[in-house]
């Protein structure tokens, strides 16, 4: 049995939700709001199950009643992929699977870090930069990003990231993409970016995952 | 035959270091030079091989003269894990392996994105924040961290991180708590994780490994 400690605007979370549809996995989905009253991710019972008070957890239960509770998304993508190897989200031979892990992490540890909830809340409080700079940082950073795996996508995209197949790299990708349409990022000059995001939008397994579908969704 | 481009200070680099000398892999060191007229990353060759900008980038040429080009440590680590698994850095079962990275991605994901030098750069340039206000924003990021880590390592924690055999978590570790020592952050409080880099920084693929033992230290 699954459960999945979310909140609908959460991209980590987000890339989960892809990847269990993809699997054809349920879960039990249970909303985090990490706005209201400070942030439930900080009171006490969800930072015993995760200390870094983040989403999203996943709680696997196997038939014995022993509990995997496991934070980190890119870990829990992982995990489902070892665990229930169907639709794979990873090629099989060992370079290309390397290849879609550093096209992944490229998003999941210089782009999505930086732009997370908890680091605007820093620059704007402690920092106390004003609303224009948090967006000149939003912006900064996935033009960043996003120049440099355009230039990788060239190279390595077909229908999706790497080929004609769905990735860890889609999963990625797509979220990022659905936070700098929120933001405002004028994203015209990615155009394998847009091409794949377009191409992934129109499958089941996405649209079942967007924010606005979510049972928690404002 | 392994190309490894890094620089000494690199925390990212340092962890490459430590997985090549524990599999006993040898490597050409290539050192890019991240402070030097702007930043030797930046310049076109290299970009060329790393649109990122970013070191290490690993190289892997096969018999056949194939080339892979790899960047990201945390895609570098796992590509060595698969292509040459003596002393491994995984545990083998799925449970324990999602548990080991999760860990190390809570630093690799959540701690070094926000203090690497492109964010210092950023925050005390375009930003225009102060040293102070920058020591701050480092010390407050490896607090957050390292206070979750060493919660859960009271869990997983043996004579390393995960137990007593090194894993991908202690990879990470050492080099985030060498450069919290570099940036003077007090770290009395993280008994777990004081204990564990003592028992690290006792391996010679660990001291190897250290910046101040590179070719290309200052």
């Amino acid at each position: 049995m699954l459960k999945l400690y979310g909140y609908w605007r959460s991209s980590a979370a987000y890339r989960v939700r892809i990847a269990l549809n993809l699997k054809g996995l349920d879960a039990d989905l249970l909303s985090v709001h990490l706005v209201k009253d400070g942030g439930e991710q900080h009171k006490a019972d969800y930072a015993k199950l995760n200390p870094q008070e983040l989403v999203p957890t996943l709680v696997d239960i196997d038939d014995s009643g022993n509990e995997l509770v496991l934070s980190q998304s890119m870990a829990i993508l992982e995990y489902l992929e070892d665990s229930y190897p169907q639709s794979a989200l990873l090629p099989t031979d060992a370079k290309s699977k390397a290849l879609v892990r550093a096209l992944a992490l490229s998003i999941a540890c210089e782009i999505h870090p930086l732009n997370n909830l908890k680091v605007l809340q820093y620059l704007t409080g402690e920092i106390g930069i004003a609303d224009e700079a948090k967006s000149a940082w939003y912006h900064h950073w996935i033009h960043e990003g996003f120049g440099a795996l355009e230039q990788q996508l060239e190279q390595h995209a077909g229908r999706f990231c790497f080929g004609d197949s769905v990735t860890l790299v889609d999963l990625c990708l797509i979220p990022q993409v659905y936070n700098a349409h929120r933001f405002k990022v004028d994203l015209t000059r990615y155009a394998n970016i847009l091409r794949v995001s377009e191409n992934c939008n129109q499958l089941d397994a996405f649209i079942q995952a967007m924010p606005e579908n979510q049972f928690d969704a404002v």
